[in-house]
């Protein structure tokens, strides 16, 4: 009987129609049939990439397709960008040093996005930079990158912008050609309201233009080769099948909505729980100036351990919601608003962090947070 | 209300509760509930290996496991062993070369397997040699290899022996432990009766020593952290986590039956199948002495267009066959016995491909294919 509601920031809930295409029995990925789906799913993530780019299909995590994008852009030896203020952004320099590429690190305060100047000021003093690294929702903190500014800055240079949509694709706005953004690595387990398996990365004419100089090894993740396939819309290896049908009903779910209302949702949900963390005299990791909508970040008071609240809130009531990780372990549940959620889920998921939090003492007016939820949610 | 029967050497035709756990709602993997999946999973593939070596789950096609087995490996330079006789066996050469490593390639013709002698002789002229990459099933012309003999030959050498079983794990015998197999790549899509986008690698010390000293890159496939992960019933990166909570599902099936009962299973649909080719006068691609129980590859009357066959077989009656790759393009079509299927599936097959073949202008006695097969299968 207990509930089974994941506010986590991937995977994600999934839409029932989305389950539904998921038991289906198989069929063949070489066949017109499913030439026609692969065709309607690159449509359908161009919608939602809001590019006139390639969108390739890789069947790995979201991690499958960070590498790919580092290991066909750049060489050993050369030089890009990378941020570190957060595991995923940290992940971008790992990849880099893993293919020996000389990763300048932006260091910067875990809840602090990295601004356009800050990347400017780099791009200016080192003149060989070739990629520049950064991440459209670092769900480690729950900043949203402004990707805007950061592209103005980088499309006047010869390096290429890489953005990690993987956590926010289609839940916050990403306008990948009029922001200028080279490539988007995106995964299908957050936004995209699909089980974990796919990974998609988009490419520009800029970064196909690198690619062809690049030296590193590759050959699951070679992008040429998969562009190539895409020409015959196919893929070179047997793809995930049945999570790229599901792919489309997601699609269709999300069209139905439209992009512009889906991230005005997610932005409510988004608001709505930081009321209910205010008025229970929670303050945010995440600074105001960049808290995602995706996920919020809810500090917890002195004393609560982090882990342990999480965990009750799993196993006792089949809530579960993330906790923090690395630096934050334990200090820290980041409450997630990507999937298949309305503002109910929302509300359950606050009354039951109020509950635990009372119950492991800490001090404040029970029913406030989802009060204060409720009545934004009533008003807005 | 047209059949979908997939007689496909991957995907397969997947059992009722494998689409039904792929169905389900998600639940998280960083969870105690997916942990106990995973171990389970885990537990189950080592019994399909037969193996008592680590068994690594990657998210990726079975082509990424394979390149996990190259990368973690060898370094550039490095010496191996592989067999050109087929599409996949051209695989692992393409993959060495990939990532620069000295490919010593064992030419045969398609439809015979590489023989331990040959391999042999190729160890004791290169005394460099770090790795024997084999296949298990070369679905490409149905040839099976003789594992055991050649792990007679590479155990007494300083080489790894390395085998794609991707085509074939639990539908033909591999006996990892036994036969000295130090890395067996698999697929989910094949005998194990999964949709695509999981692949599992097995590693013997012998092949974890060597890995020590590859200096290749690698991030998303590196194995040492996947052992690490799975030290702790934890993976690198999210996993797929509907295939590998259907993957129970298969195992469960697959224990109930018991490996041996499952391989004299295939056995029997494949020779029944053999004996239908015989009594419509058509002969196989594959040599007796190597011709393989997962996959029957036959040749068909000249004349006859394999693709066309192949294409009205599945647009108009809704069965799917293989046709041929590369070489025999055109020229053969394959007949897989792998996946959830039972002798009724074959007489399918076999009317269905007597209905085409008669249509096409082959002269035969219609109806001898699924006579000489019902024979077989009402007698043995």
């Amino acid at each position: 009987m207990k509930r089974n509601l994941l506010l986590t920031p991937g995977p994600t809930q999934l839409p029932a129609p989305v389950c539904e295409a998921l038991g289906r029995p198989i069929i063949h990925h070489r066949t017109p049939q499913f030439q026609a789906i692969l065709k309607e799913a690159v449509d359908g993530l161009k919608h939602i990439f809001q590019t006139k780019n390639d969108v390739l299909i890789l069947t790995s995590s979201g991690t499958g397709g960070m590498e790919a994008a580092v290991c066909n852009l750049l060489s050993p030896k050369d030089q890009a960008i990378t941020v570190d203020g957060g595991k995923f952004g940290e992940r971008w320099t790992e990849l880099c040093q893993a293919y020996g590429v000389d990763a300048k690190v932006l260091k910067i305060k875990w809840g602090q996005a990295p601004t356009a100047a800050q990347i400017k000021q780099i791009l200016d003093e080192e003149k060989n930079i070739k990629a520049v690294f950064v991440t459209l929702v670092e769900t480690s903190t729950g900043v949203t990158t402004d990707i805007k500014a950061i592209g103005e800055v980088v499309k006047k240079t010869n390096a290429v912008l890489v953005v990690d949509a993987i956590s926010g694709l289609g839940a916050v706005d990403l306008q990948t050609d009029n922001w200028g953004v080279d490539v988007v690595v995106a995964g299908s387990q957050k936004g995209l309201m699909l089980p974990p398996g796919l990974a998609f990365v988009s490419v520009s004419s800029k970064a196909w233009a690198l690619m062809e100089k690049s030296t590193n090894p590759k050959y699951y993740f070679n992008l040429k080769e998969a562009k190539k396939a895409a020409e015959k819309t196919d893929t070179p290896f047997t793809p995930a099948i049945g999570i790229v049908i599901a792919l489309n009903e997601s699609i269709k779910l999300m069209k139905a909505a439209g992009l512009e209302k889906l991230f005005s949702h997610y932005a409510r949900l988004a608001k709505g729980t930081r009321a209910a963390a205010q008025a229970l005299g929670l303050s945010l990791l995440a600074e105001d100036s960049c808290i995602s909508n995706a996920v919020t970040p809810i500090n917890l008071p002195v004393g609560i351990d982090g882990e342990k609240l999480a965990k009750i809130m799993r196993d006792t009531h089949g809530i579960t919601v993330a906790g923090g990780q690395d630096a934050v372990k334990g200090k820290i549940i980041r409450i997630s608003h990507m999937g298949c959620l309305d503002e109910y889920d929302m509300l359950t998921g606050i009354a039951c962090l109020e509950k635990v939090l009372h119950e492991m003492g800490h001090k404040f007016q029970l029913g406030a947070g989802v009060a204060a939820a409720q009545k934004f949610f009533n008003t807005k």
